[in-house]
């Protein structure tokens, strides 16, 4: 086989071979394809497409470039999470130890990311002590004794993967649909789940910004998930306005603590119940949505699975003091309240901008080794469809330099839209795939 | 200027200002843009195409980033002649010594190629002792002496094509059309010549395929041409079958005498003048093309255009007695006649296969260092319209191995289509592009 006539094959709109996908993972791997051929099949892929099978094959390939984890000695079904990414979003943080209180195994390796704020395994580590990269023994040892374990991606895990995205991401070739679902699913599948619940994000906060793009990354990822015999259920969901009302790293593990307590904002509980209902029907610990969501109500209302969260946080050698008692987080130097000069309605509320105005203040990265700060960020006091008076406190600032306060101060107010009338209701879920 | 942004300007079919493309093109041959980033690029502009101003911007930055030749001590106009490529095209050979008859400066630089048959350096290398590869200097003086001159082109002409080239022709890329008709351009703009005339060739002996795509080709050089003040006229020709009778590199140069010895085969002769009676219109040596055919006939009828050529071989070192006697060429060990098996009309004769036909016996090479049998090729005795009886010689096979002349005999044959009826005769020239 030779590079140069598969990238002719794909720059002619024609489908690669299961044996054609391997080869090229292979060669990437080993570096006996080279980076610039690599890359013109890159935007090969991005022009021409891949279909379902041409996805399976590569998702395949790049899993079983490096390790994949044996969670079978768990029980029969172990569930994992993923979220193509969004601004407030902490369900992974509330539905681990939730699943977990309902009997349900939940394996969670999450990457580092770059972004605007950090992502799971940063928030987490804004909890002091909290050790984040365990080995896989540890990991699944703990998943054994206390139901769940949240830990970052080692390097063993698809390496085919790291070093395309590596390409793709210098030669402008990430934004492709086939591309993102075969390295989020390839990841999935090495982080051996096989009950695996995708929140596909789309909308200003969201790198898919519409329905449709959001609707065709989920088929994507819920076919290449039925040709590799792994239950993928794909929730389509809105992300035009943050998730929650905190943004930024202890902000929004407070929050996730909030509604582990029972209470916190609505839409935060709604789609983790949700989700996590996804999740118990598919692994056949529930019959119905109804039925899976009053179990996990049960566990909100007994605190068993604030109990959880605790227990996890303590294996992990965090410390769950933080739980009673959110002055043992990292906490921001001040607080600026931003005050409302319109009087109305929240008719937007740009995610965009409130990430923006969140890493100004040192809540996010732009390269891998930037240092995070975990105290600042922001907390909406108002949101989309809520009633504003003029010089109200529509949101609060947690910052560490004035200075930079003064920046996110314009950000934010930007990101803020009002009306005379109460705008029609934006529906958060709008989709399921499976 | 980032590069991975304007591969996005380029994925995202926008155009790229001249400032952009000189970014590139600097990059690209200092080496400060990494390969994989240029072939991405490349693969971009593959799918999404470059307007007439970004092909001039590159032509022009092709052109820059080498010597270019200043021909202007010569006289106003000095021409240029190139072909796209076909098989048995030598029209080149004729024309420089027919036009420098006629008073009109011809500096012709000729890459060596890869392909089935040598090109037009590898044909005049053939000649005993003929050197083509000369010091600009010389080529300069040579050209203002007896007022014509064919040198290899040297390194020092757009080396940014020679680095773009190499990436294209190891990604799939090749098959551009801007990317084609830049390179193509920026070479001849290096090469000094303000009048340039291009014979691009379709059908199945050429690279482009169709009318269509081939007058797409022009359309792009003419208008490279309009914007960065060069004359340039493109003839679309076709090249289905051979072009006259003989293919293969000493067999060229003997057809080649033959047509400067006022016989030879029509179609070369007529395409000749054709393409330099365009040449001298446009170097405003002649009116019109019924005056500017009468005056190169005449340089054919008197012996002046043959006489022309030996003055190029003899200044060039080569041995001029190969005019009289082709006897001092390298000569085949044996020559097989092919005998037609049907009565009737050639109805196709594929230009490829012929080609194919003479690879085989060592005609031409795949990589640069491949040494090429000057001596072999084949002769057409019949060509398309043209009436056959069964058992008549339809080729000769000029050949230096049985072996090989039996596998080149399978191939030859298979070149040849017959039909009962006279087929209709298929245009030579199809559009002036000006």
């Amino acid at each position: 086989m030779k590079m140069i006539e598969l990238i002719a094959t794909k720059k002619e709109g024609k489908s690669h071979t299961k044996e054609e996908i391997q080869f090229i993972v292979n060669g990437a791997v080993s570096g006996s394809i080279p980076d610039y051929q690599l890359s013109a099949w890159l935007m090969a892929v991005y022009f021409s497409g891949m279909d379902f099978n041409e996805c399976a094959a590569l998702t395949e390939a790049m899993a079983n470039s490096g390790e994949i984890l044996d969670l079978s000695e768990i029980g029969k079904y172990v569930v994992d999470k993923h979220s193509t990414g969004g601004v407030g979003d902490k369900i992974t943080i509330i539905l681990i130890p939730l699943l977990a209180a309902a009997g349900m195994p939940v394996a969670k390796l999450s990457g580092r990311g770059l972004g605007h704020t950090g992502g799971t395994i940063d928030k987490l580590e804004s909890i002091p002590g909290f050790k984040t990269s365990l080995e896989m023994k540890e990991f699944i040892s703990q998943i054994k004794t206390i139901g769940a374990a949240i830990a970052s991606q080692t390097k063993n895990l698809t390496p085919a993967d790291g070093k395309l995205y590596a390409l793709r991401d210098v030669t402008s070739t990430v934004n492709s649909l086939p591309l993102i679902a075969s390295s989020v699913v390839s990841k999935k599948i090495a982080s051996g789940a096989n009950v695996i619940v995708l929140d596909v994000k789309y909308g200003r906060g969201a790198f898919v910004k519409t329905q449709q793009e959001a609707e065709k990354l989920s088929q994507i990822m819920v076919e290449i998930g039925k040709r590799l015999n792994k239950s993928i259920t794909a929730v389509i969901t809105s992300m035009d306005q943050p998730l929650g009302n905190a943004v930024g790293n202890s902000l929004e593990i407070i929050e996730s603590i909030e509604v582990l307590k029972n209470r916190g904002p609505k839409d935060v509980r709604d789609l983790t119940l949700y989700l996590g209902g996804l999740a118990l029907i598919k692994a056949e610990m529930a019959k119905n949505m109804e039925d899976a969501v009053s179990r996990l109500e049960k566990h909100l209302d007994d605190g068993s699975a604030l109990e959880k969260l605790k227990e996890i946080i303590i294996a992990q050698g965090g410390n769950a003091d933080v739980i009673d008692d959110y002055g043992e987080f990292p906490t921001a130097g001040h607080i600026v309240e931003i005050n409302s000069s319109s009087d109305g309605y929240v008719s937007c509320l740009d995610a965009l901008k409130v990430a923006k105005a969140c890493k100004i203040l040192g809540a996010g990265r732009d390269k891998k080794d930037d240092v995070i700060d975990y105290s600042v960020g922001v907390v909406l006091n108002k949101k989309i469809g809520d009633r504003v008076f003029d010089g109200e406190i529509i949101a609060r600032i947690y910052s560490n330099s004035e200075e930079l306060s003064k920046i996110s101060t314009d950000i934010l107010l930007d990101a803020f839209k009002f009306s005379t009338s109460k705008p029609q209701e934006d529906k958060l879920i709008y989709k399921i795939i499976e």
